[in-house]
Formats: C-alpha cells, sequence, structure tokens
C-alpha cells in the first residue's frame, strides 16, 4: 500500500491531473469515479489506484482482477484526487486516436469543430451531446482547453471514451478539407444571415462554434459556406456555447430524422 | 472609505453571498461587475460599492452618483468578492418579483418548470436560454439551488433581471393551476413516448425539468399530458438538464415560428 505523498508515482498522477503537456508527452489521461472506470475500454487501462475504503466495499473486484490495481491510504487518496469528495478509484487510461480519414469519408458525416473553447464544462457538455446527437466526430483547435483535462473528463459523463475527438493542429486547414470532400460547412454567428432551423442539414455537414466570449475568429467564420444565426428575444446578447453547438447538432438530427421518415 | 474587514457591512455583504436564507429574509441579492451594474433596474438599487482602482478607472461616473456608492479599499474588495478577479463594483438589488397570475394568464404562454436543480451553471444557463427563447417564466421548486445565488447570477448572464421567474412554494399545485388553464405540460423523460420534436406546442405549453442526476420525481411527471424524450445515440443515458431545457424551448420556438410563416 501506498501512503507517502513523496512516492514517485503519487507525485507523478498529481502532476497527470494538472497538466496537459505531461499528459500529451505520456499519451495518457486520468479518469476517476467507479463508472468511469467500469466504461474505460479494458485494453486502454495501464494503470489503476483504489482507496483502502474503496476496496474493502467495492463490487468490482473482478476487473480490478483483470486490470490490476494499487492500494493508497485514504487520506492519500484524498490528495490524488481532483474531487472534493472522492469515490476512491482513479485511473490512467491511454489517449484515444482514431482515423481521422475514415471518419472525414463517411457518408453524410456530422461535424462539430470548435475553435478556442475555454471552460472545461462546456467543452465537457458538447462531447456529451455530440455522442447524443450521433456526429462523427468533435474537432477542436489547439488553443481549446485540453479534452484530457479532469473538469472536461468529469462533463462528458463518459462520452470522452465514445465520441470520436481530435485536436487539430491546423483548425482552418482541416475545415478546408472537410469542405474539399463536400461538407458544408455552418458557422454559428450572432450577425449570420439565416436563422439555424432555414438552412439544409441533410447533406453531410459541420458546425463551426467559438469561444464563449469572442465567438469565431473572422477569419474562421469566413470559411464556412453559411453563417447561421440562433434568434434570441429579449436583451440576450448571446447563448452558452454548449448550448449553441447542442441546439445546431439537434437541428441537424431533426431534420435527418424527418427526411427518412 | 472602508477598510477593515470588521466593518459590520461588510460582513453582511459576505453573509448575502453566502446564505440564500438571509437572502430571501432582507429581499436583496448581491450582484457583481460593471455589466451587473449597468443593467440592473436603477430603481431596484439599494447600495454599491466600489475598490479605490475602480473608482479611478471606472466610466461610470455618472451612473455612480445617481446611485450614491461606498469605497472599499482594494484589498478588502478582495474578500467580500466571490469571484476570482473581482471587476471591483458590487450592488446590492432588492429581489424580483413578478405578477405571477398576469403572466399565467398570457396567451400561448410557454413555461420552464424545473424541479430540485442543483447546479447553479445549470440554472444559471436555463435562464439566460429561457429568455433567448422567449418563454414567459421559469418556475422553480423550493429545493431547486437559489436563483440569486452569486454562480447562478453569473451564468445568467444579466437574464436574472430580465426574464420573469419566481420559486413556487407548492410545484405540483402551480402546475396542476396552468393545467386548468389550458396549458400543456409536457415532462422531459427518459422513458418518454413521444420524441419532443414530435409533440404540439403551438398552444400554451410548459416543459417539466427534473433534477440533474435523478430526473422528475414519479408524482411530478404523472402530472404531465405528455411525457417526451430527447432522442440519444451511442451510450448516452441522458443530456445534461439545460442542455435538454434548451432543446425543449427551442423547439417549441421553432413550431411556433413555423406557424407563424
Amino acid at each position: 500500500m501506498i501512503t507517502a505523498a513523496s512516492n514517485g508515482r503519487i507525485k507523478r498522477l498529481i502532476q497527470l491531473n494538472q497538466k496537459a503537456r505531461l499528459r500529451r508527452e505520456e499519451d495518457i489521461f486520468v479518469v476517476e469515479g467507479i463508472r468511469m472506470f467500469l466504461e474505460a475500454p479494458l485494453e486502454k487501462i495501464r494503470e489503476v489506484y483504489v482507496s483502502e475504503r474503496f476496496l474493502e466495499q467495492c463490487g468490482c473486484r473482478d476487473r480490478l482482477e483483470q486490470t490490476g490495481y494499487e492500494v493508497v491510504s485514504d487520506s492519500l487518496f484524498e490528495k490524488i484526487s481532483d474531487t472534493v469528495t472522492p469515490q476512491g478509484i482513479l485511473c490512467v487510461v491511454e489517449q484515444l486516436h482514431y482515423n481521422k480519414k475514415k471518419l472525414m469519408q463517411k457518408e453524410t458525416p456530422l461535424f462539430l469543430i470548435l475553435e478556442n473553447i475555454q471552460d472545461p464544462g462546456n467543452l465537457g457538455t458538447m462531447l456529451r451531446t455530440g455522442e447524443g446527437a450521433g456526429v462523427s466526430a468533435v474537432i477542436m483547435s489547439r488553443d481549446t482547453v485540453d479534452p484530457y483535462n479532469p473538469k472536461v473528463i468529469r462533463s462528458t459523463m463518459g462520452s470522452i471514451y465514445r465520441v470520436p475527438f481530435w485536436q487539430a493542429e491546423d483548425l482552418r486547414a482541416e475545415t478546408e478539407a472537410l469542405r474539399e470532400q463536400g461538407v458544408r460547412v455552418f458557422a454559428a454567428h450572432l450577425q449570420g444571415s439565416c436563422e439555424y432551423t432555414k438552412a439544409d442539414y441533410s447533406g453531410g455537414s459541420a458546425f463551426l462554434i467559438g469561444n464563449e466570449g469572442n465567438g469565431l475568429r473572422p477569419e474562421t467564420a469566413a470559411l464556412a459556406d453559411a453563417c447561421v444565426r440562433i434568434p434570441m428575444e429579449g436583451e440576450v446578447e448571446s447563448l452558452n456555447a454548449a448550448v449553441a453547438a447542442s441546439l445546431l447538432m439537434y437541428e441537424a438530427r431533426r431534420q435527418r430524422g424527418e427526411r427518412k421518415g
């Protein structure tokens, strides 16, 4: 059992929770909680840490035997946990890699393209809603908050394992590449000329969503085939970015469902 | 200038930020930041506190002269602020009261009814999107997080001043009262029999949204005319409560817009 905060593995876990760069270099991330342990693809789990208390009470011994695990004292576990009330289980999981080319060549794909999203809760919610709406992938700019940030992961409620996503080295180049493959690109824009429910998303489509405070960079919005606007009553200046993304993705889903019958 | 943390008014401000009960008893709440000061209805502003630095640099002297203000030392201001990087202005504002009866009797009204929502960010986002979608009012149960909680207020982005809302002493009784006035009540429910885009919201409508983890209480869902379901792909068990509410409110808006032409 590990009891000392000076233990090298413990120090590394804390760093992994804090530093996107370290996660990227080692191609791993940290997840917490029983659900995130049970839902993780078995072959991707590298290390598992449980608190003494968790081990006594848990109902997942079989899986723990499969993955192997390390016991950590209760008080030390609280220190490595990123949550206020830790459940007592934490895993190191390999980062997820997708076949971009294949995903980009799907028939009538639906993409969410994110530029400079800063709020971890927003990004997590977009990944979660993205899976629900059935997007082909979520593509994000390098300056978007790290998708493996612990707060993002919590907000995804497990979708982090299932919805394809990647960080684009060059977001505008990838957007252009999608357009060249016949995907229509729609920018969510406060000054959009077309209401979002009036555009046609029945073909391959992608939605561009920008930063919470500033929206899309003009040069990014300029790549779009059309700018769409979500109408707003009252004196609302904009909607929350995750809400805007959700409305667009589900409107595409609605239109596609209607066409099918 | 106030410099001492022991000052009675300072102590009270800190308490007002922390305690829903105190806010309710005194029928006031605290808002922070320049935008929230400028957008507050003038007649509702009771007290204004500014930091020394804010006062030197601000461009709103005229309004400050109208409302009156108290200067607080920069270091003390940081202590009373609920934010990590305080802007240097904070106001005590009267709580908002609406004519329920009038709002309930609107022609083809649209209500959002919330039961036991716990996350301040979710509630704030629902008030913000509610204003955007043009709801008549947001009605919430007593066990929902206090709408005057500082985190809720921040997430509303000013909608707190503009979208009518109230906490119902008896949420189910108010829901029944709406039904008696001809409003159709739709419960957002994972087991709903009807897809949310297939129901008809063109008449007076209300959406019931439940707790983030547990959804609606069965006895509350039972009050609804229909249970509607947001379809989900993949293995998503549910959507974020604010996202679900947003999809429903904007679907009603879409349908109503189409009818108008």
